[in-house]
């Protein structure tokens, strides 16, 4: 008789994002003619450059061609791609990379789920406290046991280094999704010594590394010597580029990554791609590539900078009115703390119905997360301005 | 300690094509000058149809603007594809389904490795032999039991009907890969008796479905009555319309699908798909939904009818010079008997010597695949009709 994976029973239903989306048609019902803004928003609202529109014109008209057509190609993805990557994103930033290393996908959000296939059912899995939900329910899917690690304001939303041999597997995120704090490279570099002393894995996701602008913070996680011995990276082109549509991301797998059996990780992520996934679609590798032209590299500094502008903007304008509040410089994200500890539902509620203004109440990424919120800065620079003017209105009545 | 999946080391090496590469390449660099045919090659070689060319041209212009862009679409995939499939694929047929049961993805390949998620690591799982690879390795790797059921040509290629209990779940291919034969609805209605009454799981893979001539085979296994209740379903865009590099394929898991414990396997795959992918990239799904249009149906007819004649010339061919060969008729594969029962690597040395030819050894997709070769209709009218006249030479000689 066919028994279905019994660990879905465990999994929390995914109530975040469907009670906002309830609350907010409740409010829009209510008051017709009130124009929200959202502020919760996760995806990029830029369009898509120019570059990449061209390329993917030219290579559309191209694979309806007799001599132009291209089929499946190579699972870990093309070469003009993961040479682009290495030359751009890490060569030419201090970091020798083979691109046998890189492994081209449709999303680094795949690619951070599907790596549960390569970890052994019993290891032991730390997760931290707010979390990205991905991490949490893949491993939940697998029946891992998991260790929680609080990341709290006095500890600038990193995760205290555990004890020895408490964790196999770490899941990093820097600049960090829900908290928009950044690891400096000290902070990093412990967590390199803690899994190179521990034999654990770090699973680091950079998804946001573009945001960057501090010199202390690493954009790769190899810049942190031995890391390459100890991490795998994942990056994505959704958030700088606006792929989130397109899907393209990739993960570097080192080649001396070995588990404490000796397995080779790189072979054995290249045995898992090669088997259950036929490659990222021909022609969005090739508009991910127009974005390492001149003209592509232009276009994207110039939509981070548009959203980056959004978040000072943010920044300055919760500190007007007395909230504190965290991220933003290195991130896309902004994490408040509620005023006078109100939990984050509560202050939900009152952004939306006095405000009119949609967030994202931290107690969904994790306990920890309660009396903390969530703000993107994804919207336009106009409603992002009349958003920080009804914040100010409401402080200040 | 992070220890790796370990039964990874069980998978067997992937020898086969590239054994077949060096062979040609050794057999190229010897006789520089020879035109070498290849029959053995498993992608498409038609340009994509211009229906789907504009399509996706036009989106990428759309997706480049400020009101046309698109961003995260839903996991499950965009609804104007999924309406497009439920009504021209199956209600079209005679086959009711909701848009709820229809997933969109990056190809069947994907589908067929990720639904092994959702299976229960003790149960047993049947395995055709010969068997397209990536239902045998993605279970090596959840290290399940397997049972091997023999395909042979006394009973069409079909297995034979286990004994009740004796398997949970059952990977079958109508038109099959790689014998080219299909199951009557005859045949496939015993395979769904005995999946109901037994409690099993059928994973039917349909990727070739559109290659279908003869009316008592089925194109969809939900024409046997029942069959909502034991089976899902897996298609792809990529044999019928040149999606081999676009990627993009679909899976139908039935709403009253469970398994023996009552869980809804419908509410986990979706489950599954949101927590571990996020959608197939837009621009391909645009380039999918122009297939519907009647432009984009006519342009897929004529590709399949292309495929089609070849298979026709080799069946002829094959038949003068006294091969015994099987398939070709409702699939774009033969598989044909080695002449005076030598084995597979030996007769595709003898047809890549002595005619130039690349084929496929049976041996390379099971055991009970020996003394069989692979050859495929996916090459030129003009390379197909070539290799035959040398088949024909080389039988006359």
């Amino acid at each position: 008789m066919f028994k279905a994976n019994q660990f879905y029973k465990q999994l929390n239903e995914q109530y975040l994002f469907s009670t906002i989306a309830t609350k907010v048609r409740s409010f829009q019902n209510s008051n017709p003619n009130v124009k929200i803004i959202s502020l919760g928003i996760g995806d990029v609202t830029l369009p898509v450059c120019n570059a990449v529109v061209k390329a993917m014109q030219e290579c559309a008209l191209t694979i309806g061609t007799k001599n132009g057509f291209v089929g499946y190609g190579p699972e870990q993805g093309h070469l003009f791609l993961r040479e682009a990557i290495r030359l751009h994103d890490y060569c030419n930033r201090g970091i020798e990379l083979s691109a046998d290393e890189i492994f081209i996908s449709d999303g680094a959000k795949s690619d951070i789920a599907n790596m549960t296939d390569l970890i052994s059912r019993d290891c032991i899995v730390g997760i931290t406290n707010p979390v990205y939900p991905v991490y949490l329910d893949t491993n939940m899917m697998d029946g891992r046991r998991l260790v929680f690690l609080p990341c709290k304001a006095e500890n600038y939303f990193n995760p205290v280094i555990p004890r020895d041999g408490d964790i196999d597997v770490i899941y990093l995120c820097s600049p960090n999704n829900p908290t928009g704090t950044a690891m400096t490279k000290e902070v990093l570099a412990e967590w390199v010594n803690y899994a190179r002393k521990n034999g654990s894995l770090i699973l680091f996701d950079a998804a946001y590394e573009a945001y960057v602008t501090e010199p202390n913070v690493p954009r790769s996680i190899y810049e942190v010597p031995g890391a390459k011995e100890c991490a795998i990276e994942f990056r994505s082109f959704s958030k700088t580029a606006g792929f989130t549509g397109l899907r393209c991301g990739y993960t570097i797998v080192p080649l001396e990554l070995k588990d404490s059996k000796g397995l080779n990780i790189n072979k054995m992520w290249k045995r898992r791609q090669s088997t259950k996934f036929n490659g990222a679609s021909y022609i969005v590798q090739r508009g991910a590539e127009a974005l390492y032209t001149q003209s592509g590299r232009e276009q994207v500094r110039e939509n981070i900078a548009y959203y980056q502008h959004n978040a000072d903007n943010l920044l300055k304008g919760l500190k007007q009115v007395g909230i504190t509040a965290y991220g933003g410089v290195n991130s896309p994200y902004i994490w408040l703390q509620t005023p006078d500890k109100i939990d984050s539902w509560q202050f939900f509620d009152i952004l939306l119905n006095e405000c009119a203004i949609v967030s994202t109440p931290g107690v969904g990424f994790g306990t920890c997360g309660e009396g903390f919120m969530r703000l993107t800065s994804f919207n336009t620079h106009e409603n992002t301005s009349e958003a920080i003017l009804r914040i100010n209105r409401l402080f200040n009545k």
